[in-house]
């Protein structure tokens, strides 16, 4: 699954609104009165800031944290709300301009992002508020970096930020959902490859090599990762809420308490006879992490540092004085989480093998039902999931499907509502965008298809399309080189044609983890990713939107592999993608005369693999249909 | 000519030394007592900091401004001295850890830089400083950015970095040279196209549309192109010392007021009857900048801004009241000055021609001489020089000639010496980067040539360099795509063998100005450098060095011009390179196995280009041999 941008917060809020706007007056009366309420601040605050995010900057965020879109109506992906005591304004991107004017009645004005004339948040504010006055926030939900930048610009104009406790909107919101808090399941050493605790050696053993003494958690993806635990807290994403902080000699969790009486998780995490003294975990309540942290910080030896990455929330970030506190932009659990180990990589294979099996299943159903008129872009995604949770260890999907015909595949972010859901035909262009969570892997691909007969333009824009991503997949190119430096290589076959598309090429895919994962990626956007190394997995999906149109996009999940050239200049060693994703690419959306030999040749050798591959998994479970279907489509092209 | 970070400052002194170390300890002592003495400032100093640079951070130096040089003997293009009261230690690269041993006596400690062992700067003061320790240097030599990284990091251990405004190193260098004050030249419209009032005025709707009332330029290649005027006060670059600060309504100039005697000179600024009193100049002494700007300082009112460029001194950047500094990483002059005219452009295409035609001779010259065994690379590069003089407005070279055979090829930065001097062969490959000034453009180009039978493996690189040149220069993108994103299409063959060049593809180049210029480029680096525009104008040149073997390189410069693809994605437009450059390049070296047809046919076009271009005005001239030579290397291959 693509994303606009995979290093700014992209969040998907779940109940899906009409489009009818919400009526926000009283609330937000309700929302002014406690601005003015000294239960809450010493001083009435004149602004406050409602941005989208949970504590722990998830990209995906639980129910109970969808404040913004409910102090608003708008449950858009991005959005941040500023409410003063005259206004109340809505700040989104173009992607939201329309859905953003629907979902929210006339107490709100929409900032266009990107727009000339839009002002930033800052100059809006300074704009609006009398001299001197108080912007509030919720600490915990504004990352230190970004609390920085307001802070100074409010500053500079003789306002102030001030950092409002207990949150404003929850406290109108009588039936706020409460923070989920699923059953954590553990995973065993046949599907991690490495034990919680030798994680927590590595990473003290990185602590010590940079003379660090302390380091605070708050990913939820990364606290996932290095106890070996996953939930069902947050939807398409197996995590749970939950901090944690590393000492040298000491590890303190926090987390719903209740959670931890399953006996097998007490067992993993070794609760009630450590083996060693240094990896006995110490348990708190989750929302204990705060007063934890303090009493920690009020014990530092002056040369003691603190480890927290530069997106935590402030709140946290605050609690270490700045003498202490060494901000980081990747914390060292996510750059050890990004590089699989063996056990990971054949989990990821095995998953990638199965969801082929659903695919290959899925095409071959869809191209029976298209033609009698029944099948609608809802009831195609319906069906894939359901051939998907059909196959071992599956589960649920790692992010919302995107299945679009015609026109709405130009839609980058189309997700189809009830209103708007449309049926395949055998005339219109369909893509669809999909992966799913399975306890070996998780897995995200895009095809492109065709039921007819498609236009020369449209497989003209195909073909340039596949021609970017096989020169991403199979570019061979120096250890130590970052994603972004392949993004071109991925459009200059559109760009010959004056052709483009407006998103990254790819991101870094967890293994049964978030979807999107950093440190690396591959984007035109040159963001301080982390050089690509052999084990890393991470997408490849270029595209084409032809607005009002059609549009295409050809995703594989890859692997960083090392690669074996004629020469070795100075010893660096050089590194290329092997393919995870086996699923067949549609050869009738294939100009092949724009194909150079080298290109038919990948595409041979993939659909080999595939059919070689995801061929032994079908006839195993004995899908004969699907198995007809993957070795028609993988003949080879000429 | 190609620059290993053509954003860091690329220094060059000139006189070659050679390679015995300078004693130093007495100078050393006349500085430490220097340290000490009150005249230079209120207390003792414990640490002085000698930076590589000028006031207006120039990346060639006048002799005048190598004090680095002077107090070591290191005279590489880039070093950091520090001295205290115990050491003298010095911060160089790995390009030049053999150079600064040999040139250094054992009063001086060689810091190498990149490895990891060796502390930064910063780190060594503060192991080395007794407590609250002073580091002087000298502001006006250290960038604004640079002081504040060190401001900081000396702060938050105690000691302070102050600025002493007396340079210590001038204090103990008796006969240092007078700085330059060569004559100014003045250009016509025939030859920069737009006249400095309207250049002035256009700055002006820059400076309104922001609000900024006042712009301090100090690069003086930004003031040489303002005012329409070139000196000679720093070898290789057409540049005079200078500073300007331009107002709403006025403009100061800041130069040695003996060169505005010249009538042309006083004429051409009309000093003596300005046309209107917005246009008329006020000339003030060069050294006077800082009490003048200091004065416009004192008078601003409260919303008053001024815009300085980042890298400027500190000295003068810290005149400006912080509530009133508007820093920016690019002026508009540079970002103006980036994009040529038309009559610019058609110079710049003139003088490429003449340059083609003395490259042609030279190469003929070449091919006649080198058997006879009397060539070196000095004279090579000394012939080339004569032959180029020969044409029609040639002022002088753009930079040190790099005339290299052999394993000196594969040096980066070699620069024959009567000690490395080495005598061509028709058994060694040959690296030859030049460039030169002509009153109306600025070349910079290099071949690589074989005078006899190049071997496979030279052949095999020498083709993969080729094509990445090729998939730069031919590369079709769209609008706004920065430079640094087509990179990566000048290594991708190289990459597909394992082999890679450790410099950047391309920078900007000026007219009749520096041959390295802002504020863009086409490197792996990603800097905030700004997108490519029709009118600017990069060099395109890859290489591939074989340590102790032989070195290639393939440099044109080239246009950025609009393209017409098929479509036009989001009427967005498209951009080409168009070569300036029109020198054949040499088909012996071509393994022609490995160009792609559409390879072929780029080489065949291109040269038919310069056979039709460079072969008009060698006819022309009557340069017969030089024709033969043309017509015979510029054979279509196959």
């Amino acid at each position: 699954m693509f994303s606009l941008d995979f290093f700014q917060t992209y969040l998907l809020c779940h109940s899906e609104k009409a489009m009818s706007p919400k009526i926000t007056g009283e609330l937000l009366r309700q929302l002014r009165q406690a601005m003015k309420n000294c239960k809450y601040f010493s001083e009435p605050i004149q602004a406050y800031i409602i941005p989208s995010g949970d504590a722990h900057q998830s990209e995906y965020i639980a129910p109970c944290d969808c404040r913004r879109e409910f102090i608003s109506g708008f449950d858009g992906s991005a959005g941040t709300a500023i409410v003063t005591e005259q206004h109340a304004a809505m700040w989104t991107d173009g992607r939201y301009f329309l859905q953003a004017s629907q979902q929210m009645d006339n107490n709100w004005t929409l900032m266009k992002m990107g727009l000339k004339e839009t002002p930033s948040q800052e100059d809006w504010l300074i704009s609006v508020l009398p001299e001197n006055s108080k912007v509030g926030v919720d600490p915990w939900i504004i990352a230190a970096d970004q609390w920085k930048n307001m802070f100074k610009a409010l500053s500079s104009a003789g306002h102030s930020l001030v950092a409002v406790q207990d949150n404003l909107i929850d406290a109108v919101w009588p039936d706020r959902p409460e923070r989920p808090s699923t059953q954590l399941r553990s995973l065993g050493l046949d599907y991690t490859g490495i034990s919680w605790q030798d994680k927590i050696t590595a990473l003290r053993a990185k602590m010590s090599e940079r003379k660090i003494t302390w380091f605070v958690a708050t990913a939820l993806d990364e606290i996932a990762w290095l106890f070996n635990l996953r939930g069902a807290d947050i939807e398409y994403n197996p995590v749970f809420f939950a901090y944690t902080i590393v000492g040298m000699n000491t590890i303190r969790f926090f987390v719903d308490l209740k959670r931890l009486s399953n006996p097998a998780v007490r067992e993993h995490l070794q609760l009630d006879s450590p083996s060693k003294p240094e990896l006995s975990i110490q348990t708190f309540p989750y929302e204990s992490v705060y007063t934890e942290l303090q009493a920690i910080c009020a014990a530092l030896g002056p040369k003691d540092k603190v480890w927290i990455c530069d997106k935590a929330s402030c709140a946290l970030t605050q609690v270490i004085p700045k003498t202490h506190r060494t901000p980081i932009p990747y914390t060292p659990l996510c750059l050890a989480k990004a590089v699989k180990n063996a056990t990971e990589i054949q989990g990821m294979k095995m998953a990638h093998i199965k969801d082929a099996v659903a695919l290959c299943e899925f095409f071959a159903w869809l191209e029976k039902e298209i033609p009698k008129g029944t099948v609608t872009e809802i009831s195609a995604a319906d069906k894939a999931e359901e051939l998907r949770s059909q196959q071992k260890d599956f589960v649920g999907l790692s992010f919302p499907t995107i299945s679009s015909v015609g026109p709405h595949g130009a839609i980058i972010h189309y997700r189809p509502l009830p209103e708007t859901n449309r049926t395949l035909t055998v005339n219109e262009v369909y893509l669809i965008d999909s992966g799913a969570q399975y306890v070996d892997g998780t897995t995200d691909v895009t095809r492109t298809m065709h039921f007819g007969t498609p236009s020369a333009f449209e497989k003209e824009c195909f073909t340039y399309v596949l021609k970017g991503h096989i020169a991403v997949s199979a570019a061979i190119f120096p250890n130590g080189t970052k994603g972004h430096l392949l993004d071109s290589f991925a459009r200059a076959a559109l760009w010959e044609s004056g052709l483009d598309y407006l998103h990254g090429t790819g991101h870094g895919v967890g293994c049964f983890l978030n979807v999107h994962e950093g440190p690396c990626g591959i984007s035109y956007k040159t963001f301080a990713d982390e050089p690509l190394e052999a084990g890393m997995i991470v997408s490849d999906e270029p595209g084409y939107y032809e607005d009002g149109s059609f549009g295409i996009r050809l995703e594989n999940v890859v692997l960083v592999v090392p690669a074996k050239p004629k020469y070795n200049y100075r010893n660096r060693g050089s590194l290329t993608f092997e393919p995870l994703t086996l699923v067949p690419i549609q050869v009738k959306m294939m100009n092949t005369e724009l194909l150079t030999q080298k290109e038919r040749d990948w595409v041979n050798e993939y659909h080999r693999k595939c059919r070689e591959v995801v061929g032994a998994e079908l006839e195993r479970q004995g899908r004969q249909e699907a198995l007809d279907w993957l070795i028609r489509e993988t003949q080879p092209i000429i």
